[in-house]
């Protein structure tokens, strides 16, 4: 439920830099931030006053929140943000506290902060699988010519060229980098839509209003999409299926660096509390569980898609319990898997012929 | 497991014109032109004769399977292609009946015959989204100036226009239907790999052989992908995207439809036995349904990426057990949102205001 | 969706005995039981007279179902209780045809025709794992004392006796075998509630026909528990641990046959139509694909726990959707892991060591 | 994966008092329990001498973990045991450091740790679900001849007892209750088998070892069971569909609490940052949402049946990813449905009439 302390679980099968910008800390920077932009949007189109802005903006700037008020709230309403913008008024004070949040709800605050979120972590996935990709040239320079046995069912079959083995990693994740992209820029939209998503909160200016807050969060501008997942979800999909290719690498990988097979040796492996002479493939079973906990993970938020009326407590909690761990599962799935493309080295050519 | 015979479920929850283009009976018609497809490619490119790609023609226009053996061969192979190889080559006989399936393997067969099913099966999905979009344009002629009740968290909020509600379900599938037919187009590619893929087998002709094939079957040319399943998930993907919205949409009609609510009115809806004043909701339930067993689908069909070596008989079985129920699922949510849109009356205007 | 005409994927998945007690056939022949017990104890109960029951019981008798307007019926109205019980009432006939499946609703006729299925169904699994058990035991009599090397992690790791291989599939299926049956026998309730489950439609006989009826059918008497499916999903649970521990057994299997492990033998295997060496692991194989597949299934089947008000359209159309086939997963399962045990052979003793 | 700090949705979806029993500092209490225990029991056996066992017990209380380290450890080995022995057989210091975790492996540890973890957890949720019973006793007490429309197929159906809407709700939890502490005591068995599982690392002495551990740690005695994980995914299973059924009552809560059905009323629910007009069923929104994550793990889960070998490290690695996440559901949703049914009142008797 994304409360369990377990750092130990964590080193082996998550990702800190992706962890840092899924945190409630950083939700909540990312939550002031829209709340700082909507002031300044609607200081420009004249629904809030100037100095309002400013001094919204000032308190931002200088904001401490009360963690466990939040965590009262969260518990009490279900959203975070009934009690963040009570703190966040308080803060402003008189006269222009009552100017926060001027017209939006809760879910403004919350889709578009985890866009912002989202638009941090996806170029930084897409880094990973560049570089991942040079991983596996560099493996095709080096071993791409030797022989490596084929196997079809689980027995040997005939020997192929190595270079045939790393492309069937490879090429799936060369085709689903720019997809990521694509997914990811469609999602990037603001979310301003008012309690019931048609924008009549903000007295007739709310189109100016969502073009200004994407505008200053670098978001891309667009019609309120509340109960419309399917840009989310699909771009959950994408890691999913990478998760799931990573999966079949990990698979791979274990079944070559089996003791009686011996095609592929790797540089670095587990140690074993009873049987020293033992060097486990730790990465590589991590990218299996990563692949079917994702692909669970991935079912379970397609019923979230299923997100009834004008906005649904129970699709949408569903989709904070699960998209996280999607986008965790592929992170740490890109480490890992770098860290074991790093270290792999196919037998001497010939042995496999 | 694809076997069970309830034909009163499927006149519920299938879809009789999909159901025909994934049946046994198409998939083998599939395979035939792959076969046939096949020896021509090969007499061109020098690897049969002429003659015997005429006779292989031949006997396939003539051929009448031998079912009960045909399922045999399954049981034991686990893939239908060798009894099938061997009934085709017995009725080709002598001299030429040897040319046949020359340097193929079943999964060039099965890959490649799944591709030309699906290629006819996403033109028919195309077309109902577009007529459904029609029907939701529709509805926002007649009823989007009415107002209806918002409800968010399952609680009445204020009251929207109706085009707003129509929206929610209208707009993610018109971004949804592009998305399919560019991943049809993506995944809708030839497979001949030969038995361990890379095509050594078609000793020196197997990206002419692949060309040749291609060309004839009207599918895109291209490496061979046999355990490249990543394409393929991302079609059924956009499938389950979309059964996802339409679950949506029959959550909410449900609960407009709540005799308690009566935002809006079916025109038709199913009898009860025991409480003929009743009409239910028949076509909004099924589609939610549908959803969520479509969810459950494409998480499993995410484990089959794990798809290990150069062919895995676990994950390939898998695919085979689920990725059909997923088209058919789309399918059918097609066809049950098409009836259900088309009897969806708003309540008067003013109503919920 | 139940639809799909598929029999070659049957021949490798399915079990031709649990198919025929889980079709549309049996399904009506139970549902007509129900009826002819529903009229005797209405009967006995004083609600209908016991001409009408015997003119129920001898129309019964020579029933015909009209297939096509029960297929549309149930298109129409989501069960196929209506039609059929006008078809029914049509045979009797005046002046009885208005006591045929008086104060019932569909779902008292449905749930209860389900129960009459599994009612049949389990007994064969459980001789089945009878079967299985023996098995084992013979595996273990011929080879339980020769050594075996374990792998832990995926890597060689000692020798250890044959035997304790054998336990690792063996135990947890016995362990299994008699939860199945108490399972079973706790969800093998009559469902009588009428429409809506309070048995208030029988005039006060509610109780008394639920007892008559469930002493004509071979049920437990009990409370109705028309949207309590916690029974129902707790033995497919069962079945699906089953199918999981046989895809344990499929997936050591796969492994220790592996052509350079070669740990174990099998009598049978599945041919290639390329490479006539090979002999392909099939059954073990397809039990990972059934495991996986029900795993799946299972999760899903989980949701349809969430059966709102007093009878959800939605989560019991779900039910019925994923249920048989994971009965169906289960069935076949127990068949292949038959067919693959008594094929097994390990290497000679010593070889491991 | 466990290690996203979002204290903010533990507020809301999570449990403190079972996430403490979950935490990386539990295990590690319960690991070093078993190392205790161990050396105990083998000083009886004498397999090592009573003075080592005194001064493991003596490092054990002195012990303090270098957490930096054992993050390390994990991340290197997929295990934490290694670095863990490594530090205490330190801690221990000559002579007797080397007898720590004498014949035993990390999966002894790990398993055996677990067990204490659950063993813990399950009487807190035994408790809980007696406490919710008596609710739900008090809930029939205080509305339980009131009449309540029946919702059939989500149309008003109709009045029955509100007893009987309470009794859907309460009678699967009263199954379900001792069928989980069965399945508890069933499953709390000490994990003691040596680096293969057979117990011969214990120099003839493993049975012995096994009871002596086994009583020290208010386990029950049993044979090894590293690769049969069938108890614990069934003791899993129990506690989804325990959530399952708490989803029903959430689903039936936020029907009934809808505005335009006001069937019942709750004490206390969410407010809205936008719409201070609006109570939010939220514990009921949350407990369908805990209800389908836990549906999604279950199935996730019973891919972790898929033990290959004599251990896997995938399998295993995956059962951590989810398992905590089902038990954390569970403890979850019986907080919030206690809360929930703590403050629900029907709606004046006659209202529904």
């Amino acid at each position: 439920m994304g409360e369990l302390d377990r750092p130990l679980l964590a080193a082996l099968t998550g990702d800190a830099e992706i962890e840092a910008l899924l945190s409630d800390r950083a939700m909540l920077r990312a939550m002031l931030e829209f709340e700082g932009a909507l002031a300044e949007a609607e200081a420009e189109a004249g629904l809030i006053g100037h100095e309002a802005a400013e001094d919204i903006a000032d308190a931002i700037l200088a904001f401490t929140p009360d963690w466990a008020n939040l965590a009262q709230g969260m518990a009490r309403d279900g959203v975070v943000v009934p009690a963040l913008v009570r703190q966040l008024r308080g803060a402003v004070g008189d006269p222009y506290g009552g100017s926060v949040h001027r017209g939006a709800t809760s879910q403004d605050v919350i889709d578009s902060a985890l866009m912002l979120q989202l638009g941090r972590i996806w170029p930084i996935l897409d880094a990973r699988l560049e570089v991942l990709d040079r991983g596996f040239e560099r493996l095709i320079e080096e071993f791409g010519e030797q022989r490596a046995m084929a196997h079809t069912r689980m027995q040997a079959a005939l020997p192929i060229a190595a270079a045939d083995k790393i492309a069937a990693w490879r090429t799936p994740l060369a085709r689903l980098r720019p997809q990521l992209a694509q997914g990811a820029k469609a999602m990037l939209v603001v979310q301003v839509g008012g309690p019931v998503g048609d924008r009549s909160s903000f007295d007739g200016h709310g189109d100016a209003v969502a073009a200004g807050v994407a505008a200053r969060l670098g978001l891309a501008d667009g019609d309120c999409w509340h109960t419309q997942r399917d840009r989310l979800v699909g771009f959950a999909t994408q890691l999913s299926l990478i998760s799931g290719v990573l999966g079949k690498l990990g698979a791979d990988v274990v079944l070559l660096a089996q003791s009686e097979v011996a095609e592929i040796r790797l540089a670095t492996g587990g140690g074993s509390s009873a049987m020293p002479h033992k060097t486990n493939p730790v990465a590589a079973e991590v990218l299996q569980a990563l692949a079917r906990h994702s692909a669970g993970l991935i079912g379970t938020l397609n019923n979230a898609l299923l997100h009834e009326g004008e906005r649904s407590g129970a699709a949408w909690t569903l989709e904070w319990l699960v998209l996280p761990q999607i986008v965790m599962a592929a992170g740490a799935g890109m480490r890992l898997a770098h860290e074991l493309v790093s270290g792999i080295s196919f037998a001497d050519a010939g042995r496999g012929t």
